[in-house]
């Protein structure tokens, strides 16, 4: 049996979405199965424009102004997380949405970028892999 | 050995206790065993007359106040926190209460629904637990 | 192989500081390897006397002045985070901090209490420890 590292991404913070997407694509690439389930807050990131717009408002709230004018800056060397969930899906990793959570917020399936969603699903998709799984985390 | 799922609730968030029993339930469904550890704001929701009754402000505080009416009428098909921990202990789940918390907080073990409350224990329960177990995570 | 403890410590609550020590410092205690690594806020936490002049204005952001209060007067019997990184370190854990994460906020080596950090490393080093722990939480 391959590694596996399975996250839930439960939280739609910029950060922790960013360092989720930081533990996925490294454990890709040291050869590892990935799954990320996303729920609540993470699975609303999922919607269509999302990903890299939240960000601002986050910064903002967290009185983050000036940090966020120095990130920009260093974008040239730091990857956007749109980069990041392309280097994902392209790298092999799965991602997974909630269902429950869609019911709960009334997401639709047409709300979300479904070309980058593998599966809709339940709790027990989520077991199945995290069981089995050497890292498991939820962020 | 059986499998098992332990997770550490350390956060009071409405929508976080939510999904930790939607993984625990899951996890008793499955087959496996659960231990959940309430520390914190956690263990602070297992006063009496604290699980349902948090939401509202939690999510008033998110700016959620539509979401909630919108919450509230799909609760026919969507199970409350308190139901949801009657399947947990009805399915043989095993709540722990951290005394450190209840020390540092002043919470008094009268203060607590003793009548769900497997043991009250330090850390190295937890440590015993989880080092057996192929689910562990800190919600 | 001994088992092994991984935890990543994003969050820059004085709360969330404190339970992952006492889950580090329980886990050294009963004889396992522990690994932690600070991002983000966490990371923010190992500048030069910022690790326990943190928790005031955080109390006070949760409107826990009053709970500082009792905190300090329990000081006696509980320990300081100063007194835990301290334990932590004499036991042998081992502490990282996530260079991208330097990067990022703008932090230098020399911003850090260099002297209590292992080893400045990236994502890789992570994921090589993670992935043989039995315990692996995500703070």
């Amino acid at each position: 049996m391959k590694d596996k590292t399975t996250l839930i991404v439960e939280s739609g913070d910029y950060d922790k979405i960013y360092s989720a997407f930081i533990i996925a694509n490294g454990s890709l690439a040291m050869g590892m199965d990935v799954s990320m389930y996303f729920t609540f807050w993470g699975l609303n990131r999922l919607k269509k424009n999302k990903l890299d717009k939240g960000p601002l408002s986050k910064m903002n709230f967290l009185g983050l102004g000036k940090l966020f004018m120095k990130w920009k800056m260093k974008k040239a060397n730091v990857r956007s997380l749109e980069e990041m969930l392309n280097d994902f899906v392209q790298l092999g990793g799965k991602i997974f949405a909630c269902d429950m959570t869609m019911d709960i917020l009334g997401i639709e399936k047409e709300d979300l970028r479904e070309e980058i969603i593998t599966d809709f699903c339940a709790v027990g998709t989520y077991i199945k892999e995290a069981r089995e799984s050497e890292i498991t985390l939820y962020i």
